[in-house]
């Protein structure tokens, strides 16, 4: 029988799963909020992940349901459960992963390292936390916010008072999360894969470079790291992926302060834009992984193939009318560059594709990946 | 625009584009015989490739055509020429992979090394040719061949008798190609691309292991390959890329002789079993690179990116109900090992995938690819 891997969820994380899926020869299946999205290839049905009744019908067809995003409501997660699919990650880690206040509880539970945090139910409360922080805090809306949205550096109270005024309306009611701001030097990344059975590997930790609160490049492993560093951020990739039982990838963004130490700012319990440069630049990439880990097969070695990467996304462009011009320019100026782009239309700032360029010397292929990108970006 | 690539077959080869054309962001769409073949994710036709109406009408909606296979005939190719289809190699270069009679005549025109040869019309002839060769030949059927069918050792002119007989049926009449059994010390084989605008790029000449006329194994690059014998592969495999203006992969199988010459033994007009290992081992795979020569566009580089590869055949099995046992034993074991399968079902000798192993010590990675091809095959 052929292994086959149901996907919720048509954008680039799933089309980014049909490679590795052909080359093992694992079915991929993919329900697609729409028609022509970036994994539509493998785009076997078309429909809302929120309708439980839709999500049951397409995991009929497969072995086990995995995710292309964190959206999907715990009550089709656990009516998936209730009929007895595999569903990986479960609807427990997943949980966390939707809800930054419950991550930063469960994080606290598991004695994690992390900037100071509160739940904070209003402006005064807010307050609270901003005198004893310096007078500065980031607060962040607990669901939905993703590349800096739904993200702000607040100095005053009231500068989340729109969001307040939104969570008073909202039936669910709640509060913001209040977050230190934290001096860091610069900003890490681990990926670590876990599979049902308990197998976990971890990917070496890498450096981010985010520009307007989005992630801009990738460079692996993070240069100028103690080893010190590296094991810590592979121990606390560990303890999250073990303590939250998240199945498959795992995504942990960290701070490392000035004075080297890693703080946990973000997890994503799927393949990570942070990941992509092990598609060129490791044994076994993080969407090979993802379906090894969701399937409980035995997991890929994650060691480089080469001793730096360089990943940089191409953000905003190109508009397809030019797409042959710019693949022409940038394969002609850069025979090295690995191009990727996800099928996706053009709009400012939007990810719609990335470069990965792999070799022997950092300041080499950082100037491939920077360059081969311009030709694509706006 | 996005660009879109047609693919006239529906095997292996065509299966394996599937991935690249994904992460570029090309539009792969595939003619298959059958459903169910091994390109079935993309195959957007089912029909006949014989049948010019067909293959015109499959043409109509793509920017260039190429071929999983060299069967399409002639008169389908001339058609597709005539509507003003890209047709990539073009209707001359594949007539010369068409026939092994051709080839042979092309290359003694462009002054080609390899093994002595005649076209023989009957048993008289094919004596004739024995005789000033040691009493031994190998005689080919000139179309159809592949992996050791129609290839005969003989050592008597009446070891061909049926295969003249059948000729003397054949309408089209001819001839079988009878040619010097050469004193191999081993197999190589040299892969080239090169597109419409004249760009070429050799790979790393590789060495290849037959058994039972199929290949079993490929090592690249070859080893204890000295740099004269490197360049004269390179060289051959360059002069027939431009000599026979092949657009799109070649891959030039050769002979080394025990004094340390090439010979021409067979040509394949498309991405070849031997270049499998540069899906894992080199910066650009044989099949992004084919989509690359064939849309024109600027080759990738062809470098290996570890200084070993092996790429180990998977034959016969495995039945797919043991499938995912099987999977799951070789990766537990292997964790470096690429497993590459094909969505086939398994038949003796058949072809059904491959594991490709990169790294610094040939005799370990040699190793593992054996062992993980074990866990598949019969």
């Amino acid at each position: 029988m052929v292994l086959r891997v149901g996907v919720v969820g048509g954008g680039q994380l799933a089309r980014m799963m049909i490679a590795p899926a052909v080359e093992l020869g694992v079915q991929l299946r993919v329900l697609a909020e729409e028609q022509g999205m970036s994994a539509a290839l493998a785009a076997t049905s078309v429909g809302d992940y929120r309708d439980a009744a839709t999500v049951l019908a397409f995991a009929r067809e497969v072995d086990v349901i995995t995710f292309d995003h964190e959206h999907v409501p715990q009550d089709v997660l656990a009516a998936l459960v209730d009929a007895g699919v595999a569903v990986r990650p479960g609807p427990a880690a997943l949980g966390i992963a939707q809800d930054k206040l419950v991550m930063r509880a469960r994080l606290s539970e598991l004695g994690m390292p992390q900037p100071d945090w509160a739940a904070v139910r209003g402006t005064a409360e807010l307050q609270a936390f901003l005198d004893a922080h310096e007078g500065r805090a980031v607060v962040k809306t607990p669901r939905g916010g993703y590349d800096g949205k739904g993200v702000r550096v607040v100095r005053a109270a009231t500068e989340a008072d729109d969001w307040f005024a939104a969570l008073a309306e909202d039936a669910r009611g709640g509060a913001l999360l209040a977050e230190e701001l934290v001096d860091f030097s610069r900003e890490l990344a681990q990926q670590v894969a876990r599979r049902p059975s308990g197998e976990v590997r971890v990917y070496p930790v890498v450096e981010t470079v985010q520009r307007d609160g989005v992630c801009a490049e990738v460079i692996a492993p993070a240069p100028h790291a103690a080893d010190r560093l590296r094991d810590v951020a592979a121990e606390v990739g560990i303890a999250i992926a073990e303590g939250l039982e998240v199945t498959g990838m795992l995504a942990v963004e960290l701070f490392e302060t000035t004075d080297e130490r890693v703080l946990v700012n973000e997890l994503a319990m799927r393949p990570h834009n942070s990941g992509h440069w092990t598609q060129d630049g490791a044994v076994t990439s993080q969407f090979e992984q993802h379906l090894r880990a969701v399937l409980d097969l035995p997991l890929g070695d994650t060691a480089p193939s080469a001793p730096w990467s360089v990943m940089v996304n191409i953000l905003g462009g190109p508009a397809e009318d030019g797409l042959d011009a710019r693949f022409a320019a940038a394969m002609a100026a850069h025979p090295t560059a690995k191009i990727h782009t996800y099928g996706k239309s053009p709009r400012p700032g939007r990810k719609v594709g990335h470069i990965n360029v792999a070799g022997d010397h950092l300041d080499d292929i950082a100037y491939v990946a920077r360059a081969a990108a311009s030709h694509f970006s706006d």
